[in-house]
């Protein structure tokens, strides 16, 4: 792929449905602007094909035209507010020489892991343009692929996230590789975190140059540390994350994602995120009024207007396993939640973690068509 | 073993540390009082040994002396406030002739599951004295060997938590089948588990007149529910447990545990449990002030004063990884929010969760001494 696909700053097809980020903004919004977290996915018999061609999976996302492909598949089919660049969130592990695999049905595995200061001291510092530059060559294909239909995201795992399988090396039940690391050597833990904190932050920015017009941080894994390690090790690097984003991009709106982080409102506020994203287990109405709670402080003690946060989420991907009135019923009871304190806008309706594979397509459409059907 | 151990009720030595007792009825304490999930477990040499023996898990659960051994064997090591009996929350499952096993490394399995009404209709009413009457030998047994140094937890897993492991067939991550039933079969679901929470009834109930002191209910998986249907397929279930209890045994004390379930103590709070258990998500003095609030609220409601509920938690396991004085600091600060509030007792100090098997007994120590050390 040639560099100019990069640099200079591509010009892009202006935007038809801003739905989604006028909410962010609170600004007056139609309808609820709708998206689901893995929406490119192996629900998606068109996916599994695309993929089957592919190889596996990082081929895929390697792939500049078939990872613009995958992630096109569900706007073909459903009437989503936003597209999101199909990758993976660990793709800054991969590039910083860890060896990323994924065995079937066995999730990611690493083939090194960082647990001693000779492990961490090999670590190279990212250029992003260089060893991810696939990533920007897709946001920058999807982007004029989308032809200003929707708004894309592009995203980062969060360091606390990307830390977790850097030093377990894959998915974890309890972290405990990480966590004696948090209890017995935190200043190394810091070590390692500031290390990714850079190249997510690195990253995020490339893919703004590239044309990422969202940016949303998945902080999967922030719900398994206690509150104060939660803010220690993990709020406190999106916060940084995200004002050095807001430095360079003041435009480019930020979700801030912590699966488990519904406790952990009255922290995330003090980000400059534009919104929280949410899992199921905190109610929206709930989560509205703890966020309007927080303004006000934040207000009084800034001694300046702050403005609110907007929500995303929640609805638990399983109930597309339930029947379409069953999915209706649910989605208007989250709407009825999101709007309970009368705002009319600032919610992105999504579900409160990625799509499953079980999920049959149409139950997804009933969704998506049900949040839209829906009278503010 | 002769039945006369179960009935008529047995006489046993009186309670000489009551400690943990009086904290939960907010009865004055000269320090607090503390036990530790799965204290009896793996991270103990002499455990490993007993186990060795005992050949698997299960046989170790069903043998009287060796059940007896391990319960007591951290009572010996450490200077903890109250015993639990060593058994499974799945020995009710197993009961129902579902098939448990332990396989090395991989966690619970059942060789059958519950999925379809042929399925359920095959399970068993059971008759707990006898299908589980080693449960109450060990209970009688225990309790006699403590001869009054310490109360003696008995247990059980929620009918939720039992009910997810009975349809997922063991462990899970996602709990596939149990949510697909709850979205698209509720009624069904509720079948379950009110037969399970008959079982899980009269298993208490037995377990207090073998000898029982307090019983905790593990609501190990409540927290992957969405708030409402926390409230519908588990939160209820426990509440008419509870009450049932408490109508049988008025003087036994209830602790319930929703790993998760900080977010929900406005929920929890309305049942008859004496304390909530909490894991290391919630701040304890956040939650002691919700629930002095929904005290307030739930006697303004009643017209009548109610007792506040205690609180039992809720260090992360992990920070027993860290060093001594590392370990002595997390106490310090949980012990500080757990009295924040100025209530001096209502707290027993505990674990989040269950203490993992790599742990250093001597770090334990370290714990329950740095407990008994503070000045309340």
């Amino acid at each position: 792929m040639p560099d100019t696909l990069i640099h200079p700053k591509p010009k892009f097809a202006p935007l038809k449905n801003d739905r989604l980020l006028r909410a962010l903004r609170f600004e007056p919004v139609d309808i609820t602007p709708v998206w689901m977290m893995r929406q490119a996915g192996r629900y998606l018999p068109e996916y599994q094909e695309t993929r089957a061609k592919a190889g596996d999976f990082l081929s895929l996302c390697k792939d500049t035209d078939k990872a613009t492909e995958v992630t096109l598949q569900p706007l073909r089919r459903f009437d989503l507010d936003a597209a999101i660049l199909f990758s993976d969130i660990l793709t800054i592990p991969d590039a910083m020489g860890l060896g990323l695999s994924f065995e079937q049905g066995e999730g990611p595995k690493f083939k090194y892991t960082v647990r001693t200061q000779s492990d961490f001291e090999q670590l190279p510092k990212l250029d992003v343009n260089d060893s991810l530059g696939y990533v920007m060559r897709a946001v920058t294909n999807i982007r004029k692929e989308l032809n200003g239909s929707v708004p894309l995201f592009g995203f980062s795992g969060s360091p606390w996230t990307l830390a977790t399988y850097m030093i377990e090396g894959g998915s974890s039940k309890d972290y405990r590789y990480t966590k004696e690391m948090l209890y017995s050597k935190p200043e190394f833990l810091h070590q390692i975190l500031n290390h990714v904190a850079t190249a997510v932050t690195d990253y995020l920015d490339a893919q703004i140059v590239a044309g990422a017009q969202i940016i949303q941080i998945f902080d999967s894994w922030g719900g398994a540390l206690a509150h104060r390690e939660f803010i220690e090790f993990s709020h406190n690097y999106n916060k940084h994350i995200v004002a050095e984003l807001k430095q360079r991009h003041p435009q480019i709106p930020v979700v801030l994602f912590t699966k488990g982080g519904g406790l952990w409102l009255d922290v995330q506020v003090d980000s400059q995120a534009d919104c929280l994203g949410l899992d199921w287990t905190m109610p929206l109405d709930k989560a509205r009024q703890v966020l309007i709670e927080e303004q006000r402080k934040l207000t009084k003690k800034y001694k300046k207007i702050q403005r609110n946060k907007s929500i995303q989420g929640n609805l638990d991907p399983a109930v597309l396993y339930g029947s379409p009135s069953s999915i209706r019923q649910n989605v208007k009871t989250m709407l009825d939640d999101a709007y309970a304190t009368g705002e009319k806008t600032g919610y992105i309706a999504n579900l409160g973690h990625g799509i499953t594979q079980w999920v049959k397509p149409e139950n997804a459409k009933v969704f998506i068509d049900a949040v839209h059907e829906y009278k503010i």
